[in-house]
């Protein structure tokens, strides 16, 4: 009888739960330098709140359950929703309010080797704004994000929900069938252009409405180029013409940010979720070995009345906590020690075990993370245990060490010796 | 209609995010400077594994549902279970294997101001030795966790599994009672002893064995006066003697430690989980205004084989985050800033918004968490928005600043300000 994780979770063992929290505590400091407060929901939410706007798909995903009282409930799908349901219970909030969150969400998807079914994420969020500038911000800090965990390159991919909705016009598409439509447009790298045309004849477009919806949603390129292209196009349109004038500002503003030379508008962008209602966009570091997509996010200015709040117009990213670690793993960008423990207190023999809990206590106290035998194990053998978790150093206490008041510390890695005090000790391990 | 969190959970806006924080920080430090790694497992496990030893009540109290394939699942009810599965599954660790995990877990209960459905804990476990040594070195790594936080006065209930068998003996129980009769001795400060006298004739003890028992475990006191009369009482018994040299092995090492002032044995600990094998303790803090409860843990030598591992014992400890949270509220023992930004970087008009963009961007590099207005609100507006949020400082800048590179650096709680060069700002917010 074998007792697995449930299919699609994973279990962590340290030298992995040392990169997560490497990486994690890395996005997290850019998180806070940005301004943004941290803020945490609850894993699950009112089947309610989960599907009162994250489309159909989505909804087929939900780790769906009930309480004992029978309320219906499902593991959350994103780390917005449960956040938008909170600004609508708490209107006394100074806007804009700018929140950070990283924590897993669960999606019942086909795994891949990337994909699992649960997952963290890290969001930054700003609510209360209509201002580009906050689309601004949350790409900005990504991009630090990623700069700062050593990511150089970048492809910041943007589109925007009221182009979209010129295009469909532009197509003939009625506008009730919007939803749909992005949700199929969405698919086009995954199922490509003839899978897109299948979907969208499912949900019942004709053949020229599909010819005239991928001539258009396939215009993709540097904003210098499309945004030319994009005014001629939806000249008279005016959501569309707004569309264009909100990624105008972010381009502006992203020059003082630094990250326009990355932007590239592409009109087949809708992104999979249905509150989005503004610009979308999404990240893509460039490797030597791979390109991903390790962020995404847009505008979702009805999400917060549609959960019960004042119209709030809000917008934010989610940077794909997996993703950037599975890259970065492959790109040898994660070498980091196996053990947070720094030092094993060895002890040359049973006499001494009463000494080497008072150093191991006296070190603590000075922060440092130690280990000392729990097992009555021979010297030789708490060495070769020390090693096997990759501790750095060992301290070898003994009696004659206890009367001179001078320890071996040993270097494990390049396998040399000092004779230390134990202030040396200290003040040589705090260093590291 | 309104969008409520799920009932027993709660949504944590930043002000109380900052003490959450606060406080697992501290904790987190503590475990790690014990010598203690990392490991995380799902939010939820297969129903085998959640039930295979955690006994009826909890088993009524689990977060249960199925995934898509009809899987049986439910929500981690603590953080135990998860990882001696682990354990069970990776028999390549190297023992003893110490690990800490921080993160929630769910219960279904009866929410009171005290209890929610889905609540924090802190755990250490070590696992692979069955020395006393590390039941202590547990209990010493909790007990400094608290010191930590500023709690001076504790107390350290334990008991023994092996003792209560010894007990229940005593009490001429048949010993295939002994984990429903645990389970109703738990509840003794909870319903009295009317109300566990009543539930252990429910289970079929007879008026006779009820009275023996409830003798029995009521007895309680320091270990100096206890050790000779639980000896007495258990001559002969060889578990129990058995049991109750293992606390005195826990009091003596916890000399070294410094925690055996605080021990007291109270026969009438049992913890309401049936995987608990030997000593089983519980921590509780005195402040001025409470006594309260705040870590319990014990030995559980049989989880890990019961979960498909080796034979392999461990012991642990769980700290009740939401627990200590809440008495360190109420003993304004957590005053901390509202907000995690340190300055809002104000502009005087429209004419500086890209400058103060790039000033930002200056202090974020340096690690120091700023804002600036994202609502082209006047400079009043935003030096009252800035203290709305508590930030506790304000930066100007206007053409005239920008010209002669001094700003003005606004102290929002003493009212002062000082005429600064940007870096004389970045190296007076950096001290912060």
């Amino acid at each position: 009888m074998k007792f697995q994780p449930p299919k699609g979770t994973r279990d962590f063992l340290p030298e992995e739960m040392i990169r997560r929290e490497f990486v994690i505590n890395k996005i997290k400091k850019v998180f806070v330098n940005y301004g943004f407060d941290p803020l945490e929901t609850p894993i699950f939410e009112s089947w309610k709140t989960l599907t009162a706007k994250c489309g159909e798909d989505i909804k087929q995903q939900i780790f769906k359950f009930k309480d004992k009282a029978n309320r219906g409930l499902g593991l959350r799908f994103d780390l917005t929703v449960g956040m938008a349901r909170v600004i609508a219970n708490n209107p006394q909030l100074p806007k804009p309010f700018k929140r950070y969150f990283i924590a897993p969400a669960w999606r019942y998807e086909e795994i891949t080797a990337g994909r699992k079914r649960e997952f963290y994420q890290g969001d930054v969020d700003i609510v209360g704004t209509e201002s580009m500038e906050a689309e601004a911000e949350c790409i900005a800090c990504s991009v630090d994000c990623l700069r700062s965990l050593g990511f150089e390159e970048f492809q910041i991919v943007i589109n925007n929900r009221k182009i979209l909705d010129g295009l469909l016009k532009l197509a003939d598409i009625p506008s009730e069938k919007n939803l749909d439509v992005f949700r199929v447009v969405d698919k086009l790298k995954k199922i490509g252009k003839e899978g897109v045309e299948k979907e969208l004849e499912k949900i019942g477009l004709d053949g020229k409405q599909v010819e005239k919806l991928l001539n258009l949603v396939t215009i993709k390129g540097k904003p210098e180029e499309i945004g030319e292209k994009g005014r001629k196009l939806l000249k008279g349109i005016r959501v569309a013409e707004e569309g264009i004038k909100e990624l105008d500002e972010i381009f502006e503003t992203g020059k003082l940010y630094g990250f326009s030379d990355f932007l590239v508008i592409d009109f087949s962008l809708s992104r999979g979720l249905d509150y989005y209602t503004g610009p979308i966009f999404e990240i893509t570091v460039k490797t030597k070995r791979q390109i991903g997509s390790v962020a995404g996010g847009g505008r979702y200015d009805n999400l917060i009345e549609l959960l019960g709040g004042r119209p709030t117009p809000a917008t934010g990213i989610s940077l794909g906590i997996e993703r950037i670690i599975e890259i970065m793993k492959d790109e040898k960008m994660l070498v980091l020690p196996k053990t947070k423990v720094k030092v094993f207190v060895a002890s040359v023999n049973e006499k001494v075990k009463n000494e080497v809990i008072k150093i191991m206590q006296d070190l603590r106290g000075q922060g440092i993370s130690c280990q000392a035998d729990l097992m009555d194990r021979s010297l030789t053998k708490q060495l070769e245990f020390a090693d096997s978790l990759g501790i750095p150093f060992c301290l070898i206490v003994g009696e004659k060490e206890l009367e001179e008041k001078k320890f071996k510390l040993k270097d494990m890695e390049k396998k040399t010796e000092k004779e230390l005090k134990l202030e040396e000790v200290i003040e040589l391990l705090k260093k590291l």
